[in-house]
């Protein structure tokens, strides 16, 4: 390490090589911890992110790269070695209104985009908890989800162009900015939701939106799960493009996050087994919400929804979504356990009473709560376990995973994979697609250097050659 | 080969291997010619396909994959040899209304896709001028664009899962259901666009969406280009989501289309240099018109408009829409040659302005057709050239391509490379960029049967092996 170490030096400006004590400094922060780096880089430019790939790799060292470590797999895990952080790349290099692009530094923390966009009229739909730390580069690595999925996509939906450092340094530029461009394999596609083992995303061209010029937000609250996706289907037709969230949220944790010691309040009595957050971004706030009101209107007559409350200010639009984002509260049953999955709407009531049986029988003395995306098939489930139990947390995982197994869910739907759910990935994917993952590592990364280890084990070979 | 043909007859059933006359007789049809294939496959199921490739693989024998050759790049072209055709995978599976999902065989033609899904009450958006007989497989295969990706996206963010036969036969399973799938790479999206040469699609997973309850369209004029991007973000953001085509006409395709002997007549008379058709589709007749006639209304006002009429009926609803298909009508001036190109919209009125002035200085006398899906950066551009002139289209290209390069424009936005377009293939990619394309197709294709020599050549290594 120490040679490698010399020429890193000899090879990048003085800033962009820590080791020892200053790596171990930096590498605080980030909302979870990914262990110390023996040496951290960060870089300043693409080159010499190029510069110190090509070193890393013809020394067969693996790179770890950092964004704003605000995953929650162990997708940014380390355990001495080199990490590789973006975080002195963080400039919005371009804001282009009249096509409808931004151009940025892969280090650039996600509000810092949307609120510079923001800015100048226009609007990057991609929001989640982690918006104040998380970087683009780490969103599209991730292929990042977040509230506004159903209307917007996923992170992959809004990027038009990536400029990617391969293993050995090599530079593939595919910063394209065009919405329509068939020629040859579409390449980015490949490193979006990679988890920086194919390359390091350094830069990209993001797709804009016009700003919306309205937003409606309302709290509904339905008796029966069965009732969830026809009022889905119903405000989706019925706002005819314009719904941009749908989120779910079962009784107890809709009464987790409105009950002190959290400073939610209840915007609808408890006491219904299912909440929705529903929002609407449209073009005309007056008409838009003249369209709310009486599609909300049409589903209370209709007897799908039980309440309804409208918020009638832009604080209580703010209190309603505060509400969602209060996630924190969960830590409150302590230990817990995080899912992230995705199914068919039509499996999920019959699912979450299967692991709720399961779970129940194991440990009296839990809780369990739900919410999640309902509108995009992703469901977030937390379960607290005894304290004493967190040994036991591969037996939760058995069965959450094991119901889910049967109904052909996703042990994955926006978080990845990393560390934390290796073990787990072939409940969601056959080994001949294991196979061609590895074939594709193979291809662009021969030496196994980048994130080695994350998303699947190397393969024998790959191992045999460290 | 004759041994090759055997072992096919012998592992398909009888009518999926055709030989000589009844070979070149099946393989008549299809809107472009794609030359005669010494043996055509007929497969009738995944496990044929499998079974095909698994032997053609052993031989190192090419394989040409055949959907509806509506493609207009030469991807399908055989000369002699083996082709593929998916034409007896023709069956819908199943469509979940619930799921909002369809699941199909490949061979399946894309209207009968889409009249099957609307008799369900869902719409499957994609939609472009082969739909009558371009089949599903190759839509996927090419990302197909069209009429409505400015609000639906291309075939690619149509796709949920894929089941795909590799070069040596390994079926590559992925028939994902789920919208977020963060579970290690996302494989299908190599195949996406890939034109079949890294495997064969044999069934798709497709993402449903409401049908549509209202339509709105328009035929508007406008006297100058920088007012069409102020119209499409005037549009865009006053319908708040519902605008789902924005394809615009020079004054000179205009006027081809509205001027016996083609059938349609001019719902804007003749004397503006550009016409849009506009359309919205949305969730309430009643208001969405209301909408859609306040804001066209609006840009009347403000001067963006020199024109406009909205459709009454449904009959002038389709009269508009057969104006814009009525492509055939260039056919009128051959010899023609037609280009798809993508580019910044802000670059459209400078690039066509050069290409005509270039155009005009070698051929004197000559046609200039331009249309497209403006709302997407993408232009058709046919260029008619005399009688005896067709020898010098190379010179054409040049011209063409010379103006988009400045621009970094793309070359293909929705039709692809195919043979037609390979030779220009590095004005919109790297060499890095098709480096990697080589590397991605010998992971996967490594003795390079898969449709070979289409998008780019053979690597070296690969030729020297046949």
């Amino acid at each position: 390490m120490d040679e490698l170490i010399a020429k890193l030096k000899a090879a990048l400006e003085p800033g962009s090589v820590l080791t020892g004590a200053e790596a171990a400094e930096k590498a605080q922060g980030g909302w979870m911890q990914a262990g110390v780096p023996e040496v951290l880089l960060r870089p300043v430019s693409t080159g010499e992110v190029s510069r110190a790939l090509a070193l890393c790799n013809a020394a067969g060292q693996p790179v770890v790269p950092w964004g704003g470590r605000t995953g929650l797999v162990k997708g940014t895990e380390v355990n001495g070695g080199i990490a590789l952080s973006l975080d002195r790349m963080n400039r919005i290099e371009d804001i282009d209104t009249a096509g409808a692009t931004a151009t940025v530094q892969a280090g650039v923390i996600l509000q810092t985009l949307c609120e510079a966009v923001e800015a100048k009229g226009m609007f990057f739909p991609l929001d989640l908890g982690g918006r104040g730390s998380a970087t683009i580069g780490g969103n599209i690595s991730t292929n990042a989800g977040g509230n506004r999925v159903i209307r917007y996509g996923m992170a992959r939906d809004m990027v038009l162009g990536l400029e990617v450092v391969l293993a050995d340094g090599t530079v593939l530029s595919s910063m394209n900015r065009l919405i329509k461009n068939n020629t040859g394999y579409d390449l980015k596609q490949l490193f979006i939701g990679a988890e920086g083992t194919l390359g390091i995303i350094t830069r990209a061209v993001l797709r804009l939106r016009p700003r919306p010029l309205s937003q409606d937000t309302a709290f509904v609250a339905l008796d029966s799960f069965e009732k969830l996706p026809l009022f889905l289907r119903h405000i989706e037709r019925a706002l005819g493009g314009t719904l941009s969230a749908f989120e779910v949220m079962w009784e107890d944790f809709y009464k987790l996050v409105t009950t002190e010691p959290a400073k939610g309040r209840p915007p609808i009595p408890h006491g219904m087994p299912y909440y929705v957050l529903v929002e609407s971004l449209g073009g005309n706030q007056e008409e838009d919400s003249a369209r709310f009101e009486a599609a909300m209107a049409a589903a209370l007559d209709e007897g799908m929804l039980a309440d309804a409350v409208i918020a009638k200010s832009q604080a209580e639009r703010d209190a309603m979504w505060a509400l969602r984002d209060d996630v924190i509260q969960v830590a409150r049953q302590w230990p817990i356990f995080a899912f992230d999955v995705s199914l068919s709407i039509s499996d999920m009531e019959g699912y979450i009473a299967e692991i709720r049986a399961a779970i129940t029988a194991k440990w009296p003395t839990h809780s369990l709560m739900v919410f999640g995306h309902l509108g995009d098939g992703n469901l977030h489930v937390i379960a607290g376990i005894p304290d004493g139990a967190a040994k036991e947390h591969h037996e939760l995982e058995r069965i959450v995973y094991g119901a889910l197994e049967k109904r052909r869910g996703s042990v994955s739907a926006e978080h990845g994979i990393g560390l934390e759910k290796r073990a787990y990935l072939g409940v969601t994917r056959t080994p001949e697609e294991i196979a061609v993952m590895r074939r594709l590592k193979a291809a662009l990364d021969p030496r196994n250097i980048l994130n080695p280890g994350k998303i699947f084990e190397p393969a024998p070979q790959a191992k045999a050659a460290e």
